[in-house]
């Protein structure tokens, strides 16, 4: 069993820690934990806008604090981001995510991150194999 | 894409919600949405106690809000539950599960939960094919 507490984390164990431009993710779970999915809580700043597409992995976020949106950028469909909302990109769907508020998710990816992939220029994550 | 509010499954989805003896869980994805995960939030109710060993799956569990603790079966040994912290059951660990204050997890499955799957005698789940 692997018990891991956010809040020591983003004290002691920063390199758990990733942050880029208004963003940024803990990692609490990643691909060498051998769960076949890896987990991270993900903080997307206020007044911020994020165009990712993952090409190699499926995503899903849920919404635990905060407001914004979501752009699918193959339908140009938008849909409302509160807590409670789950987002799930089973067609490695393009999009937009704006924070009007503080974002805070629950993100899973599949397969799991291994925590050395960085976003490239369109926004994808590469394969990368352990 | 998918979306879904957790808010209107609440209010006019009811057969993605499923309970049993003061647990319910409210199931965001399962299997075929084909995510290769399954993600549901779950509750936990104040003073209630579980024990479930998932013999097929890997599931993690993150504590959204309240307080309980977890205890690994094999080892005896006790962790406290709050807000932040995740436990994830990556040797298929047995365990029980207390909840001090009603607990409201995010967890996700793999494999996925199918939905149709009850908890066994043993706490686990069968393994379903879809």
């Amino acid at each position: 069993m692997i018990v891991r507490d956010y809040n020591d984390i983003i004290k002691s164990d920063r390199n758990r820690v990733v942050s880029d431009a208004k963003w940024s993710s803990v990692r609490m779970l990643l691909a060498e934990d051998g769960m076949g999915f890896s987990f991270h809580i993900t903080f997307l700043e206020a007044g911020s806008e994020h165009t990712f597409e993952y090409k190699n992995h499926f995503e899903s976020v849920y919404c635990m604090q905060g407001s914004g949106s979501i752009t699918d950028l193959a339908t140009g469909e938008t849909h409302l981001i509160r807590p409670g909302v789950m987002y799930a990109l089973d067609q490695h769907d393009r999009h937009t995510l704006r924070a009007e508020e503080d974002l805070v998710m629950a993100c899973v990816f599949n397969p799991p991150v291994t925590g050395s992939e960085v976003h490239r220029e369109d926004g994808s994550y590469a394969l990368e194999t352990t």
